[in-house]
């Protein structure tokens, strides 16, 4: 197994065969403001070197709000600046109009501006505070506290979420019903984080996606790899260096691997991200990337600090160990042992991995349990099987979107969207509604 | 409002007015194994002081177990030595034996031998992981690993505890689902401690519990206080000692107010452990202790370290400010400010209250949320009223036990057990294999 080099690998990331785009304009900014919030440092120590508070920063807007009957939409915020996630998540406000919330994005500590010691925050110790568990504590201390200085007790709560966002906010309904009246968790890979399932599924949903466009595709990406292998072995540097841009030529297998690891990524990220329309999510991305490629490469942003912060999730609790063989996919066989990991992380954030620590936590395959919660997918999505497929009881849903890419549903509506995406939306936002209404007569 | 004085004074514990006692003997003694188990000393910091582990004493046997299909029955340790639960929870072996189960009984940390710095345990910072989160986390760990060696993966897990251990055996069914089954929460006053209800409860039921044996009995605990009051205020200190035969004299207002809360505290006992035969979990107490309370105050065990590592919860996420007024209940009027309590809890301990804390953490208003979750108490016991005493839905059941004192249905049975804590015993044996006889599919 190998864990995702987009957690692991930084190195890549500053070179300038990605280039560099500008400021990246949005049509329709929603009407956000930033504000902060004091948050506690360490939920579960009462001495520890945490005793303390940081600004944890939010974005809200009562435009859409009746404060009388209106619930609350909010976003549990995941690896990135909230700005990205709040930009990307058009369903959400679309919502908020229709069934009139108030909505907040939080942003998830350690991201962003949100650091619990500052510039200080990624050495050791302090980056031992990322974990999942204070992180649903201190959106959960954000929920109740806002709900009373906004008189809102009566309020019912949805979470949202996508990806890792969207893991967070099942397990907030789960963690906190009293606060938390329904979930839409979007592409979240609850099932594989947890190191439930088959680790080949990642990769192997990768190539299918290539070979829904074009059979002839996968055979082409298996011969690049090919080709990369034979330059390496002969020791042919000077040609990988100036094929990728590479900023310092490779010097040795472990540069090697790194390229192919990184380059493995690449054709992942176009497949998390082939939505039908082109977006600026992850760097500018054109519609379709997986028929597009070339465009992608030319344009990918450069997106450094959420790929670097979230590697101590992806080394604690988070597991990402997914393989790529070359038989059920068509990447190089890459492997990473548990033996490596743990060398990786004890050495790079001074931390020891927990596996099977998630699935104790969060319910592992007792997720029927819980109640409301919506687990929306899209076919298109390498990360789709790693998470509920089938609904799990009445009130515990599987939505399945066929031309969907990562997260399609939580995106605002679109011209170019596909029927699917158009019905997963509907029935959310009749779900929600009926959660609301519920919830309503609970607090009353 | 006045916080319990069992969890707060200390000083008077070490006094010989109460004579402490020889060891005890128990008849019967269950045949438990003591072990210990590698827990991990802080679950939620992956870079703390508390990377490493401590030894978490359990113990357990597997004398009445059907290893192919009989659950696991797990006591969740509360503030005391384990084998202090296990010698006065003779329910969980007699249902054991029925229903064929292997038992576990499980140290709370920082308590008996289950020190996580060993004796650094209590100094300032290391106290501050002592939390009500690791304490769950060390069980669902310990649960985890034990099903693990011992094969028994598909085996359902029950979980008991009574008074506090009550709360967490609840905590645990809220927050483990995927590992606990069910929960029997005998005595658990989860509404009182996370701040709901009112606070004049408590000390008006210990008042009730007297007025019932014999209403002269609260006049002449009035007048006995207004004695000391009186002594008190003529500086009559001598008499004071003599009368209670303190170590030390008493000589300023506030040792005053200390003696008057630790005999609201005697009075309080008494109520709490009324059973009808006599039993030795808080030193040797007679039967029906209310009737004859000076009996007890010549043998009341000295039971000082169980007090003084509760005062750190009590600080921190326990909210134990009931107060009593000399209106509503027999004892003089003894308030305890939020200010105070923040004073002697930084002072004492390091740390800050958190108000709210265990009610946004453990469900607040919405425990009907759960499943599988019994919540008994007995008529008789000050803390039932501070509990859930009507069901909440079919799976979260209240049992009243109209001759119940503190979490008797517990007990081993006896010959004098009243007819209401049999038919409890009964109901509740009933649901256990229910939820057990469910859960087994579930697993299969």
């Amino acid at each position: 197994s190998y864990c995702l080099n987009d957690m692991i690998l930084e190195k890549p990331h500053d070179c300038s065969w990605i280039r560099t785009i500008g400021p990246i304009k949005f049509k329709n900014e929603p009407p956000f403001t930033e504000k902060y919030f004091s948050q506690i440092v360490d939920h579960f120590n009462f001495n520890s070197m945490g005793n303390g508070t940081f600004n944890q920063r939010y974005l809200i807007t009562e435009k859409y709000w009746d404060r009388k009957n209106g619930p609350i939409f909010f976003y549990t915020g995941n690896e990135g600046d909230i700005w990205d996630f709040a930009l990307n998540s058009g369903f959400i406000t679309e919502l908020a109009e229709q069934q009139r919330a108030l909505v907040i994005f939080a942003e998830h500590r350690y991201y962003g501006k949100s650091l619990p010691f500052g510039q200080e925050s990624f050495n050791i110790p302090q980056v031992g505070l990322l974990t999942v568990e204070q992180a649903l504590a201190d959106f959960a201390l954000l929920i109740s506290q806002l709900k009373q200085e906004l008189g809102a007790s009566n309020c019912p709560v949805i979470v949202f979420g996508g990806s890792y966002g969207g893991m967070l906010s099942a397990y907030m309904r789960q963690r906190y019903p009293n606060l938390v009246a329904g979930a839409l968790a979007a592409s979240a890979p609850v099932l594989s984080t947890a190191g439930m399932g088959d680790p080949r599924q990642f990769f192997r949903d990768v190539t299918s996606d290539f070979e829904g466009y074009a059979p002839e595709c996968s055979a082409a990406v298996r011969g690049a790899f090919q080709r990369v292998q034979d330059l390496a072995e002969h020791q042919a540097y000077d040609r990988l260096q100036s094929a990728f841009a590479l900023c310092k030529k490779p010097s040795s297998p472990g540069d090697v691997r790194q390229l192919k690891g990184f380059l493995r990524n690449a054709f992942t990220l176009l497949a998390m991200l082939d939505y039908p329309y082109s977006t600026h999510f992850w760097g500018d991305m054109p519609a379709h990337p997986v028929k597009e490629p070339e465009a992608e490469s030319a344009s990918r942003k450069n997106n450094h600090s959420r790929a670097s912060v979230a590697s101590p999730q992806a080394c604690t609790e988070i597991e990402l160990c997914y393989e790529s063989n070359n038989v059920t996919d068509m990447f190089p066989a890459m492997t990473f042992t548990p033996a490596e990991r743990l060398a990786y992380c004890s050495k790079r954030w001074g931390v020891t991995p927990r596996p099977g620590w998630l699935q104790t936590q969060y319910w592992g395959d007792a997720l029927s349990t819980a109640s409301n919660i919506i687990y929306s997918n899209g076919d298109l999505d390498p990360w789709a099987n790693g998470g509920v497929r089938t609904s799990l009881s009445p009130s515990v849903v599987a939505i399945n979107i066929t031309d969907g890419a990562h997260h399609l549903d939580l995106r605002g509506s679109n011209d170019a969207d596909p029927a699917s995406v158009i019905s997963a939306r509907k029935t959310e936002a009749n779900l929600i509604a009926q959660w609301v209404a519920m919830e309503r007569l609970r607090l009353k």
